[in-house]
């Protein structure tokens, strides 16, 4: 065992603060990880908050961890002492199956995830706010040389959750891809999908982040609250990718879809919001979700960014200022990104 | 000019009755077809009362028409004298353009249909409750020799509605293909699937069909009036197919497909019903929409009912029980389909 310095919610909706909590003693596939940045994920403030389903607690969060390879356990074979590495939102894939779906492990029902679950002995998971972590092998990831890890760090969980649909629907030169939102999860789709490249629209409420857009990757750019986006866009995307949590009107923009396109969903409504048949069946067109992604796709996404130098758009915080955070991020006040420097916690 | 006669509904809402009209003198790429039977559509009740927008009256409904070749343009070449013929939901493709998308082209904006619409010229589309029709070469269709042409009319609605899913949704040998009801529609999809090689599931109200479902050719039969249905097949299909206007709970359903599968709606409720994100999001699920299908589609679907003998179970109707046979699709009491016998007008 190892004592572990980080910060948590001692109870539902508290307010993070510091906490010590002992991590496992390294088994033989175990890889002890020092943290170096973790990234601020939207999610993190829902579980904290206890919004989605019954928490843990205390509960230390933050599953988009970057760092450095402090100790391998004896049959460790992928990474040695000093490794650039990252883990994203599960630590373990179904613990009752024989063989790892490579492919869809994700949506597998035994997913441990990196904090606020229990892994198979049990034992509570305490996530990426906290100076290291203790992980198999076979969940961690490897960060390109030539990424910086504070930029890297939202590629875990943001940057995977916009790769694995754009991957999974094809994505590519010849397609029409439209982002709507551009926050965290946003501004890496448009810079994934550019890079894939995507013609790539963004879609976002008023003209506000024009610049940053185009900036971003975007070849064109138009305001959702003004009508006349509506009409001048009816049937073009081949992919919509909706990253909006907001309740907004799911018909209206599969009116922008084409004939055999999808919009998929990676953000989640507080509620169930109103399709119409209509809007599928006159086009067959689909409405699809996608949640984060398997860690071969994540590999491959990181693998990817490294070629093409992407990173995250970020604003680096101490941890001290987490719960201050937590209130921008609802406020969409962050471009685009919070990462905290872990340096700040051991300091 | 020929003079025809049908049955038509004069304004909105008014009952179906005895009308007569005139059809084109056919051009060099027309068909003349004597009109033998016609299939009853709900759709022909909802367009005849004018239920989905604002109809073309008189209207004299049908889209499931079958008959014999009587008269061919100078032009025409897939067709003779004597052709055992059928006409489906569309009788031109999009009239803007110089090529037909021969795969998606039933979702083309300038399609006409066979009936409550207007052709190239102008004029009203006259349906298939009628002695007989003109229609172009490339929207006629030739049904197999072995086929019965009363049971084979609702195959050029029904029939086609459900095999363009199918097959765009590569049902087949090791898929596991569940039908939401049991009626005109959910029929042709358990005897389709089912010749596909499908493993195919009934999901009905209650346990009243069980028999007919086995019968015709699915191999499991749920009630959703019980909530262990929805227990023991969660995860299950890798594509629904909702047969269902009524607004049942989609998201319950979708709980029953498996990891990248789809569930496609082809009935259309009256209003939006609520959809959950999370309900796509646990399992890169699809809700899709799918209408009817294309020329070329509908032909390869024909020959393959010739292959199987596969025609739809029928209840043969005089033109002038028609307003009683309607009340009766409402009620949903006709295993599964009303054909009208045309010798029964031109008696």
């Amino acid at each position: 065992m190892s004592t572990a310095k980080g910060y948590a919610a001692l109870a539902p909706k508290a307010p993070l603060q510091a906490f010590s909590f002992e991590r496992r003693e390294p088994n033989d596939d175990d890889v002890v990880i020092d943290i170096q940045f973790c990234g601020v994920c939207h999610s993190d403030i829902h579980q904290v908050r206890d919004e989605w389903f019954p928490g843990i607690y205390p509960q230390v969060p933050g599953h988009e961890v970057v760092g450095v390879v402090t100790k391998v356990g004896a049959k460790v074979s992928k990474f040695k002492e000093g490794d650039r590495v990252g883990v994203g939102c599960f630590v373990d894939s179904c613990v009752h199956c024989q063989t790892r779906d490579e492919n869809a492990e994700q949506y597998l029902p035994g997913l441990t995830q990196t904090y606020n679950d229990r892994d198979a002995s049990g034992q509570p998971t305490y996530g990426g706010y906290s100076d290291h972590i203790v992980v198999k092998e076979g969940y961690v990831l490897s960060v390109p040389d030539n990424l910086p890890l504070d930029g890297a760090a939202p590629l875990l969980c943001a940057g995977i959750t916009l790769w694995s649909p754009l991957k999974h629907w094809n994505a590519g030169p010849g397609k029409k891809v439209a982002i709507i939102g551009l926050g965290g999860l946003g501004h890496m789709g448009v810079k994934l999908a550019h890079a894939l490249g995507a013609e790539v629209t963004v879609l976002s409420q008023s003209m506000a982040k024009k610049d940053d857009a185009l900036r971003l990757g975007a070849d064109h750019y138009y305001p959702t609250n003004d009508p006349k986006t509506f009409e001048a866009l009816a049937g073009t995307f081949d992919l919509i990718i909706n990253t909006v949590s907001a309740p907004i009107d799911w018909n209206a923009y599969l009116s922008l879809v084409k004939v055999d396109g999808t919009m998929v969903l990676v953000g989640v409504p507080d509620n169930p919001v109103p399709v119409s048949a209509f809007a599928l069946i006159a086009g067959r067109k689909s409405l699809a979700g996608s949640m984060i992604g398997s860690i071969k796709e994540t590999q491959e996404m990181l693998d990817f960014c490294g070629e093409h130098n992407i990173v995250s758009d970020i604003e680096v915080i101490d941890i001290k200022d987490i719960n201050a955070a937590y209130e921008r991020v609802i406020k969409s006040d962050v471009r685009y990104r919070f990462v905290i420097d872990m340096a700040t916690l051991k300091g």
